[in-house]
């Protein structure tokens, strides 16, 4: 039974999960078009049904939930699909909360004078098809034919996926929506970092989700024996690079600022070393860099702060250092008026507002070139996402619905 | 034509290359007991056959050119074998040399008052059975049946690889000599290093052969996404590890002292780090260490200065440090009054004497045991081994011929 309670989201979500909710025996799995995905529309449906959300799907596969009428509709969207070893609130919480806020404005009587559009995504993650957002992006209308010439790791198609499913490669990008008929989009979600848990907040406001650059750096030195090279006379193309990746969590942990300002991240994550040896000094280093921040004027100078330490340091050591920028996306900034009505909900919720850039990637970041966007983060357990240990306190989530109620209420009264 | 002259040694060695002489068709690579082994051993004896050594193969597959008598033996010994990939003087010049050094005595009409004999060993790399050393080990006496229950590669264990050589496993422990016999052994050997050619020396006078340990380093942070941790709430393990690199190599730099004590050496050859993603923070690095000195005095203040100054980094941190202990080989130190005449025979030749730490194993190691044990160390162009770039300037070896022929001058006037 759909309750307009934060309890409901969080049983929900618990909900779609074991072996008719996920594609693998062991843990969670809900890649686009896969069995478990169809179980999990149809069980969604069935919620909303219950309800009293009129129901679709959309040519994308996406699943949709009506409420109401107008010229305007405002799309509360989040989607379904999962990572491997997924964990059980990363895109369905947002989903369930549309629908509790239905729930809600229906138990109090209350027809907005625009529509409502609860929107399930079918694939955010891109878990199967190497193209994630795809269905955010299909409705958004920033697909064209030749981006769905994707295949997954079995080799299928996504023709042929779709087709499986009684949908078809043809009628996809009828998923489409006139930007002219939307009100704007707001999508709730669990905030996959540490950082409201850390200052005692249940929700935050999203700035921005963060512009991002990512390198492949090489370092290159001369490899030796480990026994026979004086360490003044080595190039060590490993302590090289230890230094410069000091030198990337040393900006990136200063160059955001202080407090709410340090939205700055920058990560080496991969790291490899040849020839990876015991009793040989490393003569080639391969790592990445990526860099992150809610806005170009953060980013950017850190970018440069970054490629000037790193080629100092090469420069320095005597080490020769390749920088390959792979991946530059600009940020993607939520809609201001939106966003301010939604930090007076945030703080009509009784917590305290805090803006906060989004680190990773979400549908919103489709639907805000066509559409006012928002988001709001709610506060996960550990920061810990990507991971069956996903945890959101259904207090939180009660927060997060009385939230987007009031945000609401708001774009009612300004709704002309 | 054997001469004795730096030329004809650095040669001989170059003789000692292309498809007859290395098992594979594209590269040097000549371990012990494959064709290429059996051709260099055909071919070296009849270079010492030619200057009139009195040639044999001992049960271990060693070559021995014999000259003299007395009751007495000086060892002249190198190795014959290679690793993949090889230079062409890493081993072989130092039997060359000693071949050389008989061709000089025979011209000067000299017989010593003791027998020399050159060893060229069958294997000191262990670039084709698990079991470096294996040779000089069986030499010096300090192999037991046990230790020769080895398989190459290809699944061959020594047994029949002997067989195939007309050797057998029933017959290798005979190649052992008795120290009661032994004068000494000398080695003459490239450096393999960079630290000769640095100081515009062409000889240096091992002091030991390094003591070395090792350490599997593993550290242990929290994983999580690149773009939602913020960087002060990170435990990441990858930049702890980076600043562990660093501080060993602070240490290895600093703890050897200045100038000629600066024997330390620290390393970290390999490392991994997981989950290995660009967009992920590690959570979980390995890496290895591995520390070097000519004494233990020296080492083991670096050791104990690594462990706490990684233990301090992580705790900081807030990462978990693991160090496994994985290998710890006492120093070899060269026999003193041996060291002290070759010291003066480098002298004599022109050469400003140069103490040297061997940071690589040489089989001198497995002599210094049983017999007083001397090396020669010869400058090797930009320090390169194990490459086949591997340098020797011919003039170079003439000094070490010098050298070698002093020190027997030497051993003659003190040989009672």
């Amino acid at each position: 039974m759909v309750e307009p309670t934060g309890q409901w989201t969080v049983d929900a979500c618990d909900a779609l999960t074991g072996p008719h909710f996920s594609d693998h025996p062991d843990y969670l799995f809900r890649p686009y078009l896969g069995p478990a995905h169809l179980n999990a529309v149809e069980q969604v449906a069935a919620w909303m049904g219950e309800a009293g959300l009129t129901t679709r799907i959309d040519g994308a596969g996406n699943l949709i939930g009506r409420y109401g009428d107008g010229s305007k509709t405002l799309i509360i969207g989040s989607h379904i699909d999962s990572v491997r070893d997924a964990g059980n609130y990363d895109g369905p919480l947002g989903i369930m909360l549309g629908i509790a806020v239905y729930a809600a404005l229906k138990a109090a009587d209350r027809t907005p004078p625009f529509a409502i559009e609860i929107y399930a995504f079918g694939d955010e993650e891109g878990s199967r098809f190497p193209a994630p957002m795809l269905c955010s992006r299909a409705v958004a209308g920033s697909l064209t034919l030749g981006g769905l010439e994707v295949v997954d790791a079995q080799g299928m198609g996504l023709a042929q996926a779709l087709e499986m499913n009684g949908l078809s490669m043809a009628r996809f990008l009828d998923a489409r929506r006139d930007p002219a008929e939307l009100l704007g989009y707001v999508e709730a979600h669990i905030e996959q970092g540490p950082v409201l848990e850390a200052e005692g907040l249940a929700l935050g406001v999203v700035t921005a989700i963060a512009a991002q650059i990512r390198y492949a750096a090489r370092v290159t030195g001369v490899a030796g024996h480990a026994g026979t090279n004086a360490m003044a006379l080595r190039k060590d193309a490993l302590a090289g690079a230890a230094e410069m990746i000091l030198a990337i969590e040393r900006i990136a942990g200063a160059g955001g600022g202080a407090g709410k300002a340090a939205d700055l991240v920058g990560t080496v994550g991969r790291i490899t070393a040849g020839p990876g040896a015991p009793n040989v000094v490393p003569g080639e280093v391969a790592f990445t860099i990526d860099l992150r921040a809610g806005t170009t004027e953060v980013l950017h100078p850190a970018e440069a702060g970054v490629v000037d330490a790193l080629h100092t340091i090469a420069a320095r050591r005597g080490l020769t250092l390749h920088l390959d920028k792979t991946h530059a996306l600009p940020p993607s900034p939520c809609d201001e008026n939106l966003r301010a009505k939604l930090r007076r909900a945030v703080e009509a919720a009784g917590v305290a507002p805090r803006d906060i850039v989004s680190g990773a990637g979400h549908d919103a970041m489709i639907f805000s070139p066509i559409t006012p966007s928002a988001m709001l983060f709610i506060r996960c357990k550990d920061g810990i996402s990507h991971n069956p240990l996903e945890s959101v306190d259904p207090a939180d989530a009660d927060l997060a619905l009385k939230a987007l109620l009031t945000l609401i209420d708001q774009l009612e009264a300004d709704y002309e």
